[in-house]
């Protein structure tokens, strides 16, 4: 498993239900426009922690539906009642997910070796390829890496979604791993990670940059490091857009702008302002020079 | 609504589900022996973002039917799945709960107006008391006076549960707003809160201290200092040791000692080891001192 | 040594050196009308750390020279060249104050060994009472019950500064240590810190607020809570305003609005704006109120 | 200026004083084996800022007597007193050295106003090429793309010593600023900093690990990705050892065994335990391999 994955949105309805057509649409505009490796369904991007059991269920099995059968599947199944977590992930097994992925448990501050524990209990009930999902700024945990290689050694843990900054952590550990795999989770540095031994890349940009982020990654294969230079520039002109008025509000914006029906935010999460609206209407452009 | 209100410990059974019968004789003690203002039911202490919607239901429930008539009962509904918080508010409510409570959204950073068109919107669809959970430290949400201000002017917000260590924010907040309630929520700080001007406190040591923190907001009352001090130092020596292990998990174990059946953590937090627990024996013997 | 200190302002030339006039003025103000107990002199609120060696001395001697034989002097020495450190401290006790005090050594973020040993070597090479001055916002440096125990029991260590929020540490240090002097540094929180075991306080804010500081100290050695709470509350209204355009420079333009010349801040510390001088127009009238 | 530039080490005898022999050799050794294109003299690694002005003054100048006619200079003149930090500069610029450089005043919580019209004042004083030296784990001083923007815009200002790990604010910094000139501050991330858009980088290990440096940041010119992962494979092999015991006590202990008189640190920095000592012991045997 590797190369450019697209982390999903979810288009919604306005009573928070999931807009099954636009969800289709977005699929298969990732699949076939942005040509991307691969889609991680049910991550922050999918607004999946703000969903109810249910919703996420359906959001996998519309997800699988869709699908080509070359495209890797990762179901990330991550949640604080670890109940719920196994039942996702033995869903997701069953509908043909490739491979499972799960948040570090959050809110509370959980010891490194409760979180071990976690993910020992998640693999082993479900028996599955399973991808840690490791995103500190959200989270606050932090892993060493010792930390990491603990939980690489459990059976399953196949690698790691890494959400981080840490070039020389992640160098360590792919050369400490070299059979595991690590994949990027910062969009705007996707040319340092590949360069540092990224074995690929999971991000919420690559909705509408999955073309340039392939490219990149193809770039940084063939030592091209001219063309990468200049596509990772590209990107990130329009991710600095993207933050202004929130990645995931103005994707779905971005979306409708192409006809493609992305859906409104899941509450609380609210909609680009009028004045956001205008900023974004750059984006379209500039993705498209 | 004030006074010493015990956030409340969930006793589980090994498999996660709750134990019923430890569960009733953990409130009968807070009840009958620590002779606590009020129960705080299904907030963090209760490990409650960890159980699934209906074990929540079933705790509300239990804990109901256990309970007095002169006992206030507030319930924490609080979930990022908006739709489970309201459905638990209305249950709480209809359970007969003299208040609700909702933490602060977490896990994705959202912007201070998101926060108020949550708690906008449960206030709404709930149309009950509402006291806010604000806890920067778990959630990383820290609000201004202004923010709280805007917050406290929404129907049926009553108050706060101020989990935070700024007491001159406390002191201006009660003063500008005196007609709502503000209660602490760091234990080992009960004496300065109540003279800042907290109409009371919501603490988990409660279930094992709350005769002590009856004792300090009673002399605060007097102003009976002397008193203040003393009990409050006793109470933070017992706090001290409750850390080593984990509060939670620590005050499962004195009750234990004491006869009560307080249950497994939910995983993935663990029970103390045998170390903790040697340490954990002297708890029981400060706390009878 | 008890009881409210101020640490004062010093008023600075436009290039830069000591206003000498100005400074005496202060000084007289705060002993002549303020009355407090005594003044903490070279630490944050005296620019000090932006001064050189040789306007510090001058700074310790005009004080010195001005001051009336009743009142406490203390002189912060704390430089991150310890040669420094040393010599500032042999000058002060020469000089006749009654204590040295030393910022943690910052910038650097150097172990807990580091710098007990930095505290060694001043109070062994000064030999006069040291006080600890611990400010973990601005050096980082942050100190456990246990480390404080350690600096503590090092010849000459009087006491601490402390400049924190964390009242259960706070109580806990003066209970564990009833001999040792304990000073807030939270203005806004003097009355928690006096109820919490303060022996005093030192700050900035009490070169206008200091007659306001020594009644809620008093008020709260005889239990008189309610004024203890209405003069806190007139004193935090004040310190909201000061806040607004930099405590520093708010003072000065408060001082130069009574006719006390306080001269310019030291560079790259700026004045105040227009706008903030407006704002801060207020803050008399409610200290006179 | 561009290449490889040492945060160079100082020396000391066991009194503070700078140990001038084992300067001259330290420098030697980075021009003669290490060969690095310049050296970053008075910067953190230097422990400039426990040194006082004269010792900063004597460093300067011995180094820039050893130094070759190709060696680039740099001074590190920043200090919190302001005065110090021009005549610093002019120092520097009078003795020959091809910039200056200047931390961000640290300490106090300045505004970014405050910051700028430290570096103009700097600037126009001294009339020489300024680095700006933005450390922002040790200052807490964080800037936004617009920030430097200003900074660059001051005359005399010609780049950024970047010691952060955002490489896409990097990228957007050189981008936008093309004629400017920025300097890695993370050795264990040369790589992808080069990558970046870095034009060279300043670092301590490069102490010991200069050449690996440059045969990095030349394979990147030539676009030989598989030299400079490997090269920096193995550095990051060494500095992970360096970190155990602290980097800069490391370097003079490894310096040590090479026969090179590294000298002391500079109080209140311990030297190596002997269990550091054992763990160095490793170091030396990697980089020779």
């Amino acid at each position: 498993m590797k190369g450019i994955i697209t982390a999903l949105i979810t288009p919604f309805n306005e009573d928070g239900t999931i807009n099954e057509e636009g969800l289709r649409e977005v699929v298969r505009y990732n699949l076939d426009v942005m040509k991307v490796n691969g889609l991680y369904v049910g991550g922050s991007t999918s607004e999946s922690f703000l969903m109810d059991e249910e919703s996420k269920r359906q959001l996998f099995k519309i997800v699988k539906d869709e699908i080509d059968v070359d495209t890797k599947l990762i179901a990330q199944i991550g949640a604080l009642n670890i109940e719920e977590a196994v039942r996702l992930g033995k869903e997701a097994k069953e509908l043909g997910y490739d491979a499972l992925s799960a948040i570090t448990p959050y809110y509370y501050k959980f010891s490194f070796q409760e979180i071990k524990a976690y993910y020992k209990r998640l693999t082993d009930d479900t028996d599955h390829p399973m991808i840690i999902y490791s995103n500190p700024a959200f989270t606050g945990a932090q892993f060493s890496v010792e930390d990491y290689g603990e939980l690489l050694a459990l059976p399953n843990v196949i690698g790691v979604k890494y959400t981080d900054t840490d070039l020389a952590k992640l160098g360590n550990l792919k050369e400490s791993h070299p059979e595991k795999v690590f994949f990027s989770g910062a969009d705007e540095m996707l040319l340092p990670f590949a360069i540092s031994g990224a074995d690929g890349a999971i991000g919420s940009t690559y909705n509408l940059l999955g073309e340039d982020a392939r490219t990149i990654y193809e770039a940084v294969q063939k030592s091209d490091l001219e063309t990468a230079r200049r596509v990772q520039s590209h990107m990130n002109k329009v991710i600095d857009f993207l933050l202004e008025g929130g990645v995931y509000s103005s994707i779905k914006y971005v979306f409708k702008q192409k006809g493609i029906d992305a859906g409104y935010m899941k509450f609380p999460f609210r909609e680009l302002t009028d004045e956001e609206k205008k900023n974004a209407d750059n984006i379209l452009e500039i993705i498209e020079k």
